[in-house]
């Protein structure tokens, strides 16, 4: 599982500094985690390779977490993308893209769905053989929701060497990966857990931006690995947060541990603040496993 | 008169270039023109201070020329602006940034006016007692103007010198800088021409982009000082214009000579080539006086 901070700044994007994006790669997916201004020109610059975005989650409609998406959308076009594209956000998301094509006379020659939310409840919203993305309801000054990222377990995996060793036909091997007891070539019972070895441990994330401190989503996101969750201010700041529905480096960390994650990264810092370090060490007095998002960062979670 | 090229690229924002936008400073109006994905970017890198853009002028919907401007306006709205804005650009563009306002729930605390355009015949927009800004109708894919800004014929300048020892009372001298012949002191007719100089000769600048070909508009920017026409292909690929509706860098040459423009600028260039001087040669075989656009590039004509 490996991460990509394009962006993880808050409000307007600078010279040196980027809205929210990031790139989450697990299980072969590449997933586009909200698309502020400029995050094709970020995806540039990481090479990342536009084809393998298939879907891409917005959280909410604020300019700094989706302005940049009507711009991917039409490079895509631009650049004769023939994949399907699923984009899923928020009711109006749809609305808002398809009414600049018209604008525009610019149609997508690819697929493009959109999947509009607006539950308040954690759903499912896609599912394949190997992941599962749910939403985390958040709660921000539009309707708002986090993405929950997580591997379905793996196969168990066979221990070759004991697997002859006990005289099982190849045609049981498929059985065994699922975790079955098999017949070896002379009828005896063979169990399943003296051939095979357990599966990886399925990874999982979780994305939580933009929210105020919110403990609702600590039964969806419990013992995730990572969890990312938005860190506008500091605790000295914490007067703010109810009327701006933000969050301090400090409540992200209680989430953190109360849901006893793996690890938590920070992110979507004010620009009031002159450097990030202050935000870790707030974080840190509550929760040991603390990173820092920051603009081209790449976090490799294996 | 001072222009920025904050962009010049044609299509898509990339890691190196940035798509169609310029700041036109023209007696202390400083004009936005075009607004493509990371404009706002730019204007901080080249220290524009945001509170002197007070009108924006798009040319047409596609998205290399306005997908920057809704976050424009937002990040406005963010850093407490509250000078009016006025916004002119084709029908629709009211709707699609109001559109996105209303689904971040997020309102201007300034005034933003939106003028929108659907003549297809040259239209006086703006007009103050120091400048006019004319559109020039264009011919693209969709519904498009250029835009003229003129400078007006300013006031004659006094020749202190001679003003004086004519015995001309300073009452006199409003009279005497329209143009207007006075009595002196002994009541003696001076003519106008004795103590006054010419005026500075009155600036413009016609910004014409995406267009085909399209001789109708020599007209409208007949002797204008400068011409931005935009070039994105070369001769060699001249089938492509009629479809895409562009120009080549000898077709925005063919232009400038037409209307007998004093410098003429090149600009929108298709990223399928390799360095731009190719552009300027192809120009200067029909007109002598060719500059090329490039992204951070300032123009001082005066």
């Amino acid at each position: 599982m490996k991460l990509t901070i394009l962006g993880c700044y808050s409000a307007t994007p600078r010279a040196l500094t980027n809205t929210t994006s990031q790139v989450l790669e697990i299980n072969n997916h590449m997933f586009l985690i909200d698309c502020g201004e400029g995050t094709q020109v970020q995806l540039r610059k990481h090479k990342i390779k536009f084809s393998r975005i298939k879907r891409i989650f917005i959280s909410h409609l604020h300019g700094d977490h989706f302005f940049g998406l009507v711009g991917l959308v039409s490079t895509f076009r631009l650049l004769g993308r023939d994949t399907d594209l699923h984009i899923y956000g928020p009711k109006g998301i749809k609305e808002v893209v398809t009414l600049q094509m018209k604008l525009a006379d610019s149609w997508t020659n690819y697929n493009l769905y959109f999947h509009e939310l607006t539950s308040t409840e954690s759903e499912l919203i896609f599912e394949d053989d190997k992941v599962e993305v749910y939403t985390i309801p958040l709660e921000h000054r539009v309707y708002t929701n986090g993405y929950l990222f997580k591997e379905k377990e793996g196969e168990r995996k066979l221990n070759i060497a004991a697997v002859e060793k006990a005289n099982i036909d190849i045609s049981y091997y498929r059985k065994l990966k699922q975790g079955f007891d098999v017949q070896n070539e002379k009828g005896e019972l063979i169990k399943n857990n003296l051939v095979t070895k357990p599966a990886n441990k399925p990874s999982s994330y979780a994305f939580c931006s933009d929210t105020v401190y919110r403990e609702d989503i600590v039964p969806i996101i419990k013992n995730v690995d990572v969890l990312y969750h938005e860190s506008t201010f500091l605790d000295k700041h914490a007067h703010l947060t109810q009327k701006t529905k933000h969050s301090t480096a400090k409540e992200a960390a209680i989430i953190a541990k109360k849901a006893g994650v793996g690890k938590l990264v920070l992110g979507h810092y004010s620009t009031r603040y002159d450097g990030l370090n202050q935000f870790k060490e707030e974080a840190e007095m509550v929760f040991d496993n603390v990173e820092l998002a920051e603009d081209g960062k790449v976090f490799d979670f294996t």
